[in-house]
């Protein structure tokens, strides 16, 4: 018997749903997901950005209601301290932190012309200089982490970074992009983990097409 | 003799470093400004969003470095929890994160619809109608916060909710935006800020001007 419920749309389109997904999982809370149909007009709305309210992902817990990536990571690194969403040292903690928000914040070129579709496959897929330009700054975030902790996870052991960065890994192989080894080991690592599996598994099955995000490529 | 430093650019044009800025006032950490000059390429394109790493405002305090406003305010709230930057009570604290997060990450049809310009002012500016979607969610995220903990500010007393949404408020002034009485108050309250006037008063007297950022209107 569980008391939070994790709201959520498109397991294939929703990146920002994938970040809260995972951080729930990581946290260890046990939950129940809710996935908005994707021909909910709340859903569709998130899917195509043109909602100014994403209020999805969405953690209920105790009545307490959470509705932002990074609300939820915090507030579960409050209820379930031990899982280190975030890491014990503050120096580490202010880094993880701040990385988490420049993802959270930025990479719009990235967001608009690679948008999350696990199912596709574009291979060659040319990518527009703004976008690469995001895609070098996360690539060189994530090489400073893993040389500065060691890895093999952003911070070490897991934490809400690489929750947050999940969906960029995604967006990799969807887009066939061109990396640096440590970067395609770091990528192999994430798509592993046994939640990741779970999560691609459920998005290949689904049957909804967005049609307006395929006529963005 | 403070050890911290807080690096912003310019006051008059860009929203986070006032976030981050009024963040670090309201936790009383003591703190040397350093306000890199617009002709810097850097600041030029953050002022301009076109750099994926948006590192300004940085503060660097005890040698720990946090680069994202969201970050630094939780940075702030564990090296100064007495200042309340977050609400003590966990529900709160939660609806706090959750709209925090909401503004980190979106209205960015009113970002660059109506970008921050304290020194100009638009009388009966028209306003695109994303941004008025944004606007009115917004609000409407005000209202629930002034009613539901019976103000002045949105949590009672001052938070870091009032620092990430204190540049919609000199938006409203800048694009003559209508409001209805209670966010007028509201906002008035959050321009009447010893700390808002210090700021608004050192952006009237920058000198530089953003053609680009013109262009845009």
């Amino acid at each position: 018997m569980t008391n939070a419920t994790l709201t959520i749309s498109s397991k294939n389109y929703s990146s920002w749903s994938l970040r809260g997904w995972l951080l729930t999982k990581f946290s260890g809370l046990p939950f129940e997901e809710f996935v908005m149909p994707v021909d909910d007009p709340g859903a569709r709305a998130e899917l195509l950005l043109l909602s100014p309210s994403i209020l999805v992902p969405c953690l209920v817990h105790d009545g307490i209601k959470v509705w932002d990536t990074l609300a939820i990571a915090e507030y579960l690194n409050e209820v379930r301290p031990k899982a280190g969403l975030l890491p014990a040292d503050r120096r580490m903690r202010a880094h993880c932190r701040s990385i988490c928000g420049e993802m959270h914040s930025g990479f719009a070129s990235l967001r608009s012309a690679l948008p999350m579709n696990i199912k596709a496959h574009f291979p060659n897929f040319t990518i527009w200089a703004r976008a690469q330009t995001d895609i070098e700054r996360i690539t060189a975030i994530w090489l400073e982490c893993l040389k500065q902790y060691d890895g093999p996870y952003l911070f070490g052991a897991l934490s809400a970074a690489d929750a947050m960065f999940a969906p960029v890994v995604t967006r990799f192989v969807t887009y066939d992009v061109k990396l640096e080894p440590e970067i395609v080991a770091y990528s192999q690592r994430i798509l592993a983990l046994p939640e990741m599996q779970r999560w691609i598994a459920d998005a290949q099955q689904e049957v909804e097409e967005i049609d307006e995000l395929d006529a963005e490529f």
